[in-house]
């Protein structure tokens, strides 16, 4: 257990100012020097100098209509009363629009104003201007005037800019190289098989298409496995034909983690751990004179930490100052805590509820690469804060466009695997006019998996535009009803079914441990996986052990709470516990066992205030209207769909 | 002269109505068809259907810590003060994160919370709870759960997300293919020599770069000459194989515009001729079933009735809504005229002064690259308006980002060929620290030359930072002051000198007319070329012309205008006229003689509300400071930079 134990705790703010320090002192800001090439190349690239005009353009007195060239004095005194006649060849020619004056002329009438009055003959009935309708010399720019200027990114309207005035070559950065060095033992490759231990190297593709984002040209190397002399050889190649080398994993503080250490033989390390949270382990280094960034193995951190220091660097390297982050500001749907003297970063969900853009933190886990998916921007909280409280205004790096983001219903309650079904029809139903007027996204269905419970109640504080709900009444035998009335008494709103369906306990296929019901949860040989306090599904449980007079103490696993049916479904599949309480979708997905113990409605809440929105009136239609999503939910199992998108209740 | 006389004034709305249907009713609005390739190929493209995680990640039960793997049970009771010991091997296993955890073992303790009692002897002091600091399998997905849904375009994070449960291959839409078809006689290719009357094939990269922008694989053919034949041979080839063709130009109803009545042969037109301003010309057709889209020749023009025509159909076929146009909302700081019917589009230039977002309209002609080059950003009028008066609200759709917008200088007023060295050292400017604080942009200089007494009514109207101006007062001989007290009596502002020049008159080299002050400018064999209204230049003039007595009916070509003092040198070097009165540097620029008239100072009006903003100090820290520019501007002749940077008024 030999451990690293120098990993420091350095303030982000000044881990940047180290690194941003050492960066400059050793060139690593300036932009990377010019080469030349073709201007019919350079979209996309940035400008290593001025671009001044070679000719002007239009380069010679062109016609700007179609129509004839005149000389202005022979057409002067014009009018209805007292036409003037022009005969082709000395005192008109015909010109389209584009073409050169011809000498001797300087107007053109356009083609409209124009009275044919006999063979080679025109009558005109107005005056005319000096160079009217001409595109004189330079009218658009005179040659050695700046088209660029330096540090430009080249858009395609530069590059025909650039090409009428002549050039056909421009000089432009060159694009930063860098190269990420996947390490560790446990790395196998995409499509190779897999035990357990084993992790699949998909870091290195996360963190390249990262950098390619930011304008680089990123590649990988193979995987390096965990020695000190082959990661030290790695980075020694690397620095002589990169600019910037990332390394991941092995930043942190583990017995096999060499990357602190291996920088600090080759060059020098700048920063070894930063207050952030994820992310703190990160290395920063200089190795031959570039930069090298050792990146924590977790994906979120790694893409994270990256993102603090890498993202600036490659900017500064092409020659461009670094794009500010999208942010919008948000009202934080729930307090989050955070570690006085941490900067930590937290994924949110977003979306626009009522007259509010609602932040809903989500997943904290540093392991989570769906979560990272799933999010739809970033809170910090800063270092000398120890959290934030619910409804108050906070600033959001946003991870999607805010169309997306608008065009998001945020569904808050219980989990049931027909909204995920729900979700992909949403997001591309064929029968919402897709058209050509501009503008717009296809709906995104958001959902946080809180029980039913939960669900209430963010509607209540105005979180979410549903709810997913499940919830028995004991004493009316009636679904969901009865909590609208106790806990959102005054809120106008419709119930509306989605599924009949199933609940039942999910064991392994064959039943090994022969379980007939919830009687079997006292045995001491059985292990329960349960769900969390104020799930529907947890209540059923609670109502069958007290309908038996089983103690939840005398249940083992009782403590174990899952957030959804598949976790539930996966905790008994992978035998860490023998049986949970689920819908059949979930033990069909993963070919459990199932015991059938009660059918219930679920139904969803929506608020009438969100009832007319475009996004909800989507997702009515695909529930009461969609054949296909119909038959996609009866296929998962355990579903009847008789009353889907029926109101069953109205406030 | 024969013309097509059939183009049509479609209003846009319908067009695109037309457009839309008769599109959708050949399917080409429907996603390409899918296509399966390497997760590790797949960033950027669309998911052709819903990707489900074929495996759970983690697929075993991983520790989320470095540290020991227990069995709960084991340290059940726990305490400082009575601690539990375990022994390696059978009580406890070591785990660094990730790796598995053995059968038999349910939790892990932290190696902080471990203490050595031995040699493979450990002391627990506190409880641990069952599966803390495991990441049980699926806690990140499950098996079977959905990781994208279909139409989703694949960022880094969702190629890691795929990688992780283990699929290696995606089904994606094929990415829609198209031919950039550029036509006409006049064409050459870049590079190629020139005479008046040819026109570099710009267009089609520019068009090339856009459609590319948007997702599409677009490809050029050869220049296709005005000949009905082989433009029909050109267009037939090109939908056996593309999925959108463009050809640029031949739209219009000139005499070599042929597209409408190739399309019409050998497809069907949709609509030729919209009420639009500029593009009008546009034709729409479809042959072979796939969209032929013909493109008038400006570039302008051909620039934003692609966006209005192909923009949603390329998103359409990648199986992704059009992406809205980010938009913003300004004041208008000039009138604008449009007429009635017509949808026109106006570039504008836009800059934050004060608390405004200020939109000035910029130059119309369809023709000039260079003025989309410039612009900011740009307004539509609708059919229904004659136009919209200054200091209305509008809103532009922007064609730079918002934070460049943010850090750009409004300059508005007189125009200096020291002005565009100075866009360019601000633009670069290496003093300004760049680091890696993240965020902002490098200073921009918008100028829009309207002469020194426009310069002074834009300040007054709150549109600029700045102003250039060089006016002198007939009764003190000073430069400014005596505009600025009569002007803006109220505003408190800086004057700050940017330099002294020469003016003069230009003539051809070698003086051909012998041309020796003003006095020869009512010649009848002189030719002049006058400045606009307003311009210090052109009161310059006419004070000349006051105490000479002459006339200005008696200068030939006094009527005509040109805005800067580059334009004038244009028409001097061009022929097109015999002299004008402009600066040394115009001269110097284009090879031309110069006869000093008189010595002027140039000063910049920077109102105090600006002083402080950090935009105005980077200019005058480098007009102050900077060694480099000041070189820089003396070089282009003329230039006298005594006072660069004085404050030579303040009020």
């Amino acid at each position: 257990m030999n451990r690293n134990i120098y990993i420091s705790n350095t303030p982000l703010e000044d881990a940047l100012k180290l690194w941003s320090a050492a960066l400059e002192a050793r060139g690593c800001l300036a932009p990377l020097p010019p080469e030349a090439i073709p201007v019919d190349d350079s979209l996309g690239r940035v400008t290593a100098e001025a671009v001044f005009a070679p000719r002007s353009s239009p380069f010679y007195n062109a016609a700007a209509m179609d129509g004839i060239a005149v000389s202005f004095a022979s057409a002067a005194g014009a009018s209805e009363a007292a036409p003037v006649r022009l005969r082709e060849g000395d005192e008109y020619v015909c010109v389209n629009t584009g073409r050169p004056i011809p000498d001797g002329f300087d107007a053109v009438i356009m083609i409209e104003d124009v009275h044919r009055a006999g063979p080679g003959v025109v009558e005109i009935i107005e005056p005319v201007t000096p160079w009217k309708h001409i595109r004189p010399i330079g009218e658009d720019i005179v040659a050695t005037e700046l088209i660029l200027p330096e540090g430009h990114l080249i858009r395609p309207i530069d590059v025909g800019a650039m090409l009428a005035t002549g050039l056909t070559r421009v000089s432009v950065r060159r694009i930063p190289k860098a190269l990420v060095i996947p390490t560790g033992d446990e790395l196998v490759q995409p499509g190779e098989p897999v035990s357990p231990g084993n992790i699949v190297e998909f870091n290195g593709r996360v963190l390249a298409g990262y950098l390619r984002e930011w304008g680089v040209e990123a590649a990988r190397s193979e995987i390096v496995r965990d020695d000190t002399q082959l990661l030290e050889a790695a980075i020694s190649r690397a620095v002589s034909g990169f600019d910037i080398v990332i390394t991941n994993a092995g930043a942190s503080a583990g017995t096999k983690d060499n990357t602190a250490s291996v920088i600090a033989a080759l060059g020098e390390v700048i920063v070894h751990g930063v207050n952030i949270k994820p992310g703190k382990p990160v290395v920063l280094g200089i190795v031959g004179g570039r930069p090298v960034i050792g990146l924590p193995g977790y994906p979120v951190s790694a893409v994270l930490t990256m993102r603090l220091f890498a993202r600036g660097l490659a900017y500064a390297m092409r020659g461009l100052p670094e794009p500010r982050q999208e942010t919008a500001s948000a009202m934080l749907a729930r307090p989050v805590s955070s570690k006085m003297g941490v900067n930590e970063f937290i994924r949110v969900k977003l979306g626009c509820v009522g007259e509010n853009l609602m932040a809903t933190p989500s997943g904290r886990g540093a392991g989570a690469v769906m979560s990272l998916v799933q999010a739809d921007g970033i809170l910090v909280v800063p270092a000398g804060s120890e959290g934030i409280g619910a409804g108050e205004k906070v600033t959001v790096e946003l991870l999607r466009g805010i169309d997306e983001i608008e065009n998001t219903i945020v569904a808050i309650g219980s989990h049931d695997n027909a909204l995920d079904a729900l979700a992909n029809f949403l997001h591309v139903w064929r029968d919402v006019p897709r058209g050509l007027p501009r503008g717009g996204s296809t709906t995104r269905l958001s959902s946080a998996h809180v029980g039913s419970m939960g669900g209430i109640l963010a509607i209540k504080r105005g979180e979410a535009h549903m709810a997913g709900t499940h919830l028995l009444d004991e004493e009316t035998g009636e679904y969901n009803i009865a909590f609208i009335k106790r806990f959102l008494p005054d809120t106008p709103l419709l119930l509306v079914n989605l599924v009949y369906r199933t609940q039942g306990l999910l064991v392994p296929k064959g039943n090994p441990k022969g379980i007939r019901g919830f009687e079997d949860l006292a045995r001491p040989d059985v292990t329960f996986i349960n769900r969390q306090r104020g799930a529907g599904t947890r209540l059923l449980t609670d109502m069958y052990l007290k309908k038996l007079g089983i103690a939840p103490e005398s249940v083992r696993g009782y403590d174990r709470e899952e957030y959804t049916h598949m976790t539930v479904a996966s905790a008994v599949a992978s035998g860490s516990a023998d049986c949970g309480l689920a819908i059949l979708a979930a033990a069909r997905a993963l070919g459990l066992d199932f015991i059938p113990v009660a059918g219930e409605r679920y139904d969803l809440i929506i608020p009438k205030a969100y009832a007319d929105d475009a996004k909800i009136r989507a997702l009515l239609s695909v529930i009461r209207e969609n054949r296909e999503f119909r038959e996609t939910v009866e296929r998962m199992g355990g579903y009847d769909m008789r009353d889907c998108g029926r109101v069953m209740y109205e406030q």
